[in-house]
């Protein structure tokens, strides 16, 4: 057992805090109030290889671990959680693409993923398939050499016409249940393909959000990911590593928050001292470390699990996302908290860390759903 | 002891329901989206009451208990928090000329506050003297029949341009400590007195919220509300009552959100039932319901204390008001997760009423500076 | 709406905490450490109505409302939560026959039990059969004038040789379900009741607690109470009022640890002050009494719904006895942490308050199972 | 970071595992019950070197770090949480000798202590000197060769005429604070040394606890451990090890707590199906892992600091004891709410095991004192 860091693992986590400092953090409230989608930014950020983490070198990626990803995830998002956030899903549908596609999709899509030429989406919850995925309904027929999609999708990040270019979709193409879903690629520009209106979220500002609907959408069978059937094992796959970044996520938006509350203690005035004198002050502080700290080391570890393809990989994950998604938004209302009123104002950071954080515990499987996953091997 | 609401209370809580439901709750989000302030809906509540709950019928007012005016704030909070609140402020502005003032104070004021011809604001934060309201440096030096007021108030709800008429406002005029403040008040138009930029907040949307700049700014010594030095007395007397009722608006949101939670999880189907089959959803429905329930009955318990001005009535206040709005916040948040990301949405309220109550932890003095308050009396 | 205890009210109270502050308090770390059934306490108590608080006054009782029965449980288990839980309990048992018995046996019982000359177990959970009450397979075969008793019931307060003289049974005399549950008087005596050892607990070891074996056991069919599939339903509102008191004994139980804790703080000095000075100690104790005073509400509300036979009163009465024992509990465990090591010995009273009042988060139905009782309605 | 054993830790974790399953766990109850001090199953642990744990080789200990040591522990107390408590005492005092000793001394005790020929017990608590251990006022008057010592330590585990040899102390050889504390050694048999009655405690049951008396206990000044003075920092970095010692042993209980528990809900039935079908069951056990496993991760990482004398060392050992003692009783405590009313019975292990971690947050430090350590380098 070893907690340092490696070297290796020092320098891409410094870059990444690099990056987040100086490209993300100084812009992230205006994105948030102007809800930009920071193409440039993301693209910068592609080039530090952040666009294709754990894509294979081979297939042009870094090809680094799941722990890596977390850290330069958790920097990310020290900076920005939004965008974090939405590269973490666009990682996920490059690897998706990557790891699952053919050398002639790869060549398709994978390079353009990888500098953010293009952006991705993935497709997955429809709006009576949330937390039971298996029983999505979008169908795809097969007609020819193509399919023809029906239905829609919902909540999906990245999504609209100034957003996402390529969908990684999971669809239904045959009989019901999981066995039934296959994983197809849509691009933006296809006919039958539309975006619903944006919606009006809490947080997660820097991204957009729509439904993505299929009115006879036809999509060439080249654009099928691994076989027929195969959909909803390249989907879990991909949330194994999609809930530890969103899980990393909180843990750096939630540790900027814990380090301006520290900042802000320690100058805030009241009754002719620092506020950081005061015994309630000091516990919250105390107990909004130790808990992040603990939340981390067991994101890493799942990270570990899920690299090293672990059997318990799937509950480690589970709980991990729990865990740090609970614990970040915690962390960051009570970093509000410790604000008192300046924490309720736009001018200061803490608020929107708040909203950005707080779908945590909702997406990529709600923590609810992570309780039923754990505690099936944990009792089985 | 009797839980019941008496015949007449029960008519009233059901007259502010019915107001809310027809003419808060069709509109709350639309003042939220547009920063609205909503004048007309505010003078219709005006019209049975509203803004004079607790000035005494010789005054003007309805002369009801803070039994009553609590029922009324949550009913009011059931349909939009945020100007429930602002309602509630505003009658402890009215209270406070009406029960300090003399008579050629309340003919000036209080008329028009009852009826919300005029709105009023009250001015006692600054942005070095938050929770320590005793340290308040705003001074008032008397020249001739004047005050002459320099300094700033910070986070006042109402104040701006498009705001409050009348500022009811605490200002040094004597020493240092709570006996050198006084109480003025000050009408908007007087020269010296502007405002400082609307804040952008997290929530309480529809009512505005801006600094209150005093700069040389001369006020008749006639707006000296009690004598000198009662300042600080009147402050905290109005806090009491200003506790309860921001206390009162977190129940009655937070009863919005379970209502709201509760139908949906009736109607959401997953894996092939509603969610209100699933267990975990039936326990944080009676978990929220519990402590819902209890966090009422002690701020209405509370509420007598502080009518009948019982020697424990502001460590009740204090108690409940902490109580209420941990739990309102609380059940909120709760009601959100089990919207999934439904709750994350603006086209559903949650969200909106999670971003009221979360100041309500905050003002009228912290949640922190309650269980001072609480453990002074318990340890004394 | 009034939470003045009225006239009667506050005597009653007074006479309950007067004689717990005499006789329970001085006694029970003894009674604790040697395992006593304080029968002569007791029958004192008895002697002041507490046998047959609410059994009517036509049937020898002293007719009291819930309310006042949680006033009086709350104050005796002030003094030792142990014993006032089993006064509890033999109040249910009394009230049952009381209530749903005829007259002879009335005549026969009922006096002997309001003056504890005999005393009464409550005899419903079987070693399968805890939360599933209704499942219970103790069988009563009908044999000329008697009823045949075989099975086993688990966890008996009061069981055993130095215990009660009368257990009120819920047994099986129909087919599966509640609807062939009977409710028998079995007297201490009869042939083939037998009592297994003594159970070994955390706390409670004031009272007995044993299994009650029927073995063949013959009982006149004289004992049956109510008709025939009738006892589910006796027992089931047994539960309410059971459910209440048990919650009204963490409330008393819990006062005494804050008021012990109180005392404490104040006189232990470290760091040159006593810990009462610390802000922690502080927001501990305030934090102590307002959930505290909040669960005495709403037990106090649910005890008077259940008195009125309110649609909602096994609701209320779940969620009172919930939250109750949840706070007592957390209660008592934060003050024993506030005496520091002192808290963990025997000859401080509150880790005996908290081993005592640790089961009432079990019996009584599981704090589980009230949160689907309550969720029962409120989704219904 | 590489959350993987080593080989060697592994080797070290299953050979504890091992012993704690063979030599403690089947004896665990009955050492509970007639409060044993178990000389020979702990003489049979200082065989496999767990009384020398970590006191270097060449001082003749097995000369691990804090990472194995913690890994021992943790196993130890899934057999017996109270004897591997006592067993970490043990270790810390011979630790102590053996890391600030001279050589005579290292060769009179250590070796006696390594082979637990001799037990050791640590004495720096005193009645009026809890959490604030520098204002002890046990004196040591320097008289020729021998140290005059008058005063009393309080809470000594180990303590007794059944129990510790060597009683390693903490006393004033100077003026007030830190620098006036020395480290002296005192042997059973010593003149002026005597015990006060055993206390009676909550758990903790297979180590005895006695106040440490000394009245003009004449002690040799060979016997002081470093120079006068050196008493504070010696204790203080031996309080490091305690505390990650009795943080590992709250895991290693709460994991035997947890285990058995999902035994028992998988065997368990209600309502026709095992009690693990039920989600609110589910959820508790999911909670439960993830929060030990967060608890632990933080425990080894905090281990691995205060090895390489971290600068953060300190800091992390506070917060890992922390949050480790108070998820460990925590799980322990859902543990046996999830046994129903078997949970509340001596016959099952759980509330054994609940009273014998409930200490661990008290003892060290109390919990609330390691926040204040880790406040103070967060906000320092």
């Amino acid at each position: 057992m070893d907690f340092h860091l490696t070297e290796e693992q020092s320098l891409i986590r410094d870059m990444a805090r690099q990056f987040a400092q100086e490209r993300l953090l100084p812009f992230a409230a205006l994105w948030d109030e102007e809800k930009t989608f920071p193409v440039d930014a993301m693209r910068a950020a592609a080039d530090l290889g952040f666009a294709a983490i754990y894509v294979s070198e081979d297939h042009g990626g870094v090809g680094l671990s799941r722990v890596e990803s977390a850290l330069i995830m958790e920097q990310l998002a020290y900076g920005c959680p939004s965008t974090a956030a939405y590269i973490s899903i666009h990682n996920m549908a490059n690897w998706m693409i990557a790891q699952f596609g053919n050398d002639e999709q790869r060549a398709r899509w994978v390079g353009d993923l990888s500098s953010m030429k293009r952006f991705a989406s993935y497709c997955l919850t429809e709006p009576s398939a949330g937390s039971d995925a298996a029983s999505l309904r979008t169908r795809a027929v097969r007609d020819g050499d193509h399919y023809v999609l029906n239905g829609a999708k919902a909540f999906i990040s990245g999504a609209g016409d100034m957003g996402a270019d390529i969908y990684v979709c999971m669809v239904r193409t045959g009989g019901e249940g999981p066995k039934g879903i296959s994983c197809i690629v849509v691009e933006k520009g296809t006919e039958g393909l539309s975006f619903g209106a944006q919606e009006r979220k809490l947080g997660w500002h820097s991204q957009p959000t729509a439904s993505v609907n299929f009115d006879a959408c036809r999509v060439p069978v080249a654009n099928l990911i691994g076989a027929e059937g195969d959909g909803f094992k390249i989907a879990m796959q991909g949330l194994d590593g999609g809930r530890l970044n969103i899980g990393a996520c909180s843990l750096g938006g939630a540790q900027f928050a814990l380090d301006t509350a520290i900042d802000y203690v320690k100058e805030r005035q009241q009754f002719g001292r620092p506020i950081a004198d005061f015994q309630a002050t000091q516990f919250k502080i105390a107990d909004m470390a130790t808990e992040l700290e603990a939340a981390r080391l067991l994101l890493y570890a799942a990270a570990q699990k899920v690299s090293e393809k672990a059997p318990d990989g799937t509950q480690y994950a589970a709980m991990a996302k729990r865990f740090a998604t609970d614990t970040g938004f915690d962390v960051a209302n009570r970093a509000l908290q410790l604000h008192g009123g300046y924490g309720y104002l736009m001018d200061y950071p803490i608020e929107r860390v708040l909203r950005d954080l707080r779908v945590h515990q909702i997406l990529e499987g709600t923590n609810e759903i992570m309780r039923v996953i754990a505690a099936r091997r944990l009792l089985g």
